[in-house]
């Protein structure tokens, strides 16, 4: 089973061998994620919650496709800063943990900063 | 050093101990991982590539906590589908290098569909 | 009551008095309207539809802004590149009953390439 | 020469022919604007800002098209929420003036919580 580490290292072969470094610089990674970010969301676009709930089972490949996209620009981004993105992803949990305490969290969507 | 099962782990401890999976269903996800794709894109609004370099380094924790953001929603929305996402990316790189063999898209951004 | 025109001019005028269009150029105004855009789905990301209706009605002036800080960019966009955004709705308008004739599209949100 | 109000009038006639007020609601405008903008974003991300202009020529109509999806959605989101987007787009611009006095932000591309 591959890791995340064993990806960015396919990842920037993939980029090398094309000689697109030169277009992937941080400005354009963060559109690129933006991007992708969107194509996943074009799926959900106009359906209910249930009907959203039902397609991401229908089209459950497509979805991962979609998925993928986005997290093969974050991971080359991450590599390209050096940014330990697993590391990133549980300093910011435990961020989240601190700003969204159990207690005044539970059942509620507001954000941190109108919670009481 | 966490797997990002591992981190998928927490976040499902994170979500289900404050009762937020009843918010985060798969299009509110979507939403989500749009919008966080857009606080790490706001870092680069304005600046040239050659600032956007510099501002990369320099503002580098706030980037990785941008960049966590997201895949902390990504890592949870596979998670939440049964999705792999290291395998899903492994298989989107596998069709990318069909869609883009190196002879023709060697030093070019032109999309797939317009590449000769 | 000013007209669309009238407030192109006021946004040139605003630009150019700060020297902005250094900065203003497509690509950045692309983002932009990008990052404009999320900010208003901001709003309602977590809530449902129901909720979204009552917040839309309860926080009416927010959204207003964020609603002119898309149309802000985007008609400084269209005067950059002289495009008459009020003909380019009518002529998109046009081409959209064109891909979605009300017999086929009626009560249905599938997109004109599914439908049948 | 057709008004904003005439557009939404027409628009609210597409939409209404179709039976699409059901889908056409807050939360759902808000991701379709956010989607629209992204198709237009994607005109430009990989291109320089050089190559940008130069496409932003070259794909006038098509850029044209993208914009009017955006002005579309906004405008006939602005129409339910029964907001003036005109009156919206001057009073917002009286707002930014004040966040971005001339002598202060002329020439930078910081955000107003920045400048000094």
């Amino acid at each position: 089973m591959p890791t995340l580490s064993d990806i960015q290292a396919q990842i920037r072969a993939f980029r090398d061998a094309r000689d697109w470094l030169q277009f992937h610089n941080p400005k354009n990674l963060a559109i690129s994620i933006s991007l992708e970010a969107s194509e996943l969301l074009e799926h959900f676009q106009w359906r209910s919650f249930e009907e959203s709930q039902a397609h991401a089972r229908e089209a459950r490949e497509a979805i991962a496709d979609e998925m993928a996209d986005i997290a093969i620009y974050l991971a080359e981004f991450a590599d390209l800063l050096d940014i330990d993105l697993l590391a990133a992803m549980e300093s910011k949990l435990a961020k989240n943990a601190a700003k969204y305490p159990v207690e005044k969290a539970r059942g509620s969507h507001k954000k941190y900063t109108d919670l009481e």
